[in-house]
């Protein structure tokens, strides 16, 4: 599919319908699935071609609310949708009622105008950057089928990269947008995470969770924000020259890959080469991370609270290998929780320190290319690779910044532009200039 | 000492210095210890009739700071003064490193020109609400040498009441302001918590606690709350005519005395007759605070992380009663924490739905008359005691609301007028309103 831009233009200018569109997402949707994909978990056929009629209609009178009206969206199976069972890539729900109210962010997309057209699979509960799921099967990444997706907005994801929706609705953790988007060839954005509600939301994390999209560009990215956090912010492309973008090889650096490790220099030849500085800094500290979060961390410590009920019931329902990572939270303490924060507030104010002069600072979203699905069959593998795959993008969350992920000349690799807390507006307009660079 | 308003008005005008209140005041305090009283356990006198004297001369100078210039003041010993032992009533801090800076109030007071005299008793690490400390004596109410003065800001409200500061620096995580200020015939404030900077003091529950002042009347609370909170509101008193005010027996009705019984009727009726609306209302969930807190709730879970390395280190020099309530919080869980919060959430709304059309919640501060010291010998009476007087303004905190306690005819009687959160100036004007009506 091309941009949100390019189809909302067709569709005014009346070159195109949502139908059509709607249509042809829904047929790729049913071609995934004949081939064994998983990327949807439940498909809306019906009631998608229905409001796309109607979208079109509204759009015929005059009428077309946003600039996500009538483009189908995919929805992370973690959100809340008037209706229907909140599975979360489980089958520990399968039980629950269908939610009686859309989730605070399916509802403004809703009421922009975009087109539902169904759930996507995920990591179960949202664990693990890698999508793998036992249930509903693991997606693969588009440009080689042995490997996988990335995770957790895995569906979501594919659901972009083959045309079965203009853009996802996902959620990010510890990385579960940015992930899928590197390895998926898709530009996807974790904004701050208080700025887009997570009400309706099956949490992970309360305290690391966020909500944006896996697009097809920067702008995609910024438009649908707009609506999802009811702010729009001006992403136009900043100004590359002088820009100081900040490396460090400091914890981000360790066990980078050949691939990606080549693609990430190239990447910053070519902003440098545009007149962008590219300066090396120092960052020790954030090898602490592992030791701060040993026990699990914020994860562990508030999906333990959240779960704890649920495993107790339906534990045999669950992914081992995500039961596991969530029972770690019953040996928090309180104390240990709350010097979750003491810690977390200690690396903030290092991060503004050591990052007061850079205008961004980048590194590869993830440190390898996606594993292949078969060298995760073993726990030991499984684990070495989701800690890795994670490492990267989960230090953002844990600073409670901001990110863009931009495909990066390779497949399933991508180059992060992150930022601090409520850098989304700088954020977005330095990583459109990024992406112009890099085009 | 008279009011802050009078006070300053005759420094004003000349009719008296800040030396003479302070040598008063510094008087009062020697007057005190040589009769065995035990509210100050650090005296500054030098420090002090140095500042008094620098203040007269810059007042005679045309430089007077704030309202406050001149004044005497006492310091709750858990506030930093800059190079003086934060001990905050323990032994167990003795061989700490002397205060690098003021903690934050305790600078705006000495910035708003306020002569510190010294540093006040309380309950050790401001745990129980009685005032009671075996290492320090347990400060006696004014009007009956045999009881209690209330706590955790013992020594701060006898300094008041004695004579020995014009108001005192104090805190309230469950009361530690108010309920003194019952037992020692003042005027308290306990803000909304946010409202003045806990930095540089030692914490009881990062969650609970807030600072404010005890004084003499609601005015000179005001004026106290706009230096430590930099925002000073309007205090000048409602018009008492139609408001209304919400009274249950729900929770803090249970095991009123007689004489708080009567005293608190005798207000409602006077404040009924002056054309205020007395509205009975029912607040049954209020029941539940002892199971949610059953744990220790936010106190033991908040404090434990303070205090857990000093307790494995100086663990014999605490108050026994005092050990034992912040060891509960080695058994709270992360889990068990969070839901802390999703209870005080859940209470908060019933209470804002239930208290909609109220302008004050009043009630007895608290429940009975101040303790006798003897019959507090014995552990369980002790405890009993203590919940009991911390009870009612607890729910204040709960709630992250605001509330001034009053004298109330009778001494030791407090009437506690409450709002929620942010509800600060209101409370105050209509404090203000109640205090003239029961005058």
């Amino acid at each position: 599919m091309q941009t949100i831009q390019q189809l909302q233009a067709d569709l005014q200018a009346g070159r195109n319908t949502s139908e059509k569109l709607t249509a042809q997402a829904l047929d790729a949707i049913e071609a995934h699935r004949k081939q064994g994909g998983s990327a949807f978990v439940h498909v809306d056929a019906e009631a998608a071609l229905q409001a796309a009629r109607a979208s079109d209609a509204a759009r015929k009178a005059g009428y077309a609310p946003s600039p996500l009206a009538g483009l189908p969206v995919s929805i992370k199976d973690l959100f809340d949708v008037k209706g229907q069972v909140t599975r979360a890539g489980s089958k520990a729900l399968d039980g629950a009622a269908p939610a009686q109210q859309d989730a605070v962010a399916v509802a403004r997309l809703r009421a922009a105008g975009a087109i539902l057209v169904g759930r996507t699979n995920m990591s179960e509960f949202a664990f693990s950057g890698l999508g793998w799921n036992p249930h509903y099967g693991t997606p693969r990444a588009p440009y080689d089928e042995e490997r996988v997706s990335g995770g957790s907005t895995s569906g979501g994801a594919v659901s972009v990269a083959k045309g079965m929706a203009a853009f996802a609705l996902g959620t990010d953790t510890g990385g579960s947008i940015r992930i899928p988007s590197a390895f998926c060839g898709l530009t996807g954005f974790k904004p701050t995470a208080h700025r887009v509600s997570l009400q309706g939301g099956v949490p992970l994390s309360t305290t690391l969770d966020s909500a944006g999209p896996l697009a097809r560009s920067v702008a995609c990215c910024a438009t649908v924000d707009a609506i999802l956090s009811g702010q729009a912010l001006d992403a136009r492309p900043a100004n590359l020259a002088g820009l100081r973008f900040y490396v460090t090889q400091d914890f981000i650096g360790d066990g980078v890959d050949d691939t990606v490790g080549a693609a990430i220099e190239s990447a910053l030849s070519r902003l440098s080469a545009q007149g962008a500085q590219i300066v090396k800094f120092d960052f020790p500290e954030l090898r602490e991370l592992p030791t701060i979060n040993g026990g699990g961390g914020f994860a562990a410590a508030e999906s333990w609270q959240w779960h704890r009920k649920l495993l107790a019931e339906q534990g045999n329902a669950y992914d081992p290998r995500v039961a596991t990572r969530i029972r770690r939270g019953e040996n928090i303490g309180a104390a240990d929780y709350i010097e979750l924060f003491h810690a977390r507030a200690r690396i903030q104010a290092i991060a503004a320190d050591r990052l007061r002069d850079a205008d961004a600072w980048l590194m590869p979203t993830v440190a390898v290319v996606p594993p292949r699905v078969r060298d995760l069959e073993q726990d030991e593998a499984f684990f070495a690779a989701n800690g890795l795959v994670l490492r990267n993008p989960s230090v953002i969350n844990f600073l409670d910044g901001c990110a863009v992920s931009l495909p990066c000349g390779e497949p399933g690799v991508g180059l992060a532009v992150n930022g601090l807390r409520d850098a989304d507006q700088r954020i977005l307009q330095i990583s459109a200039a990024v992406e112009a660079a890099l085009n």
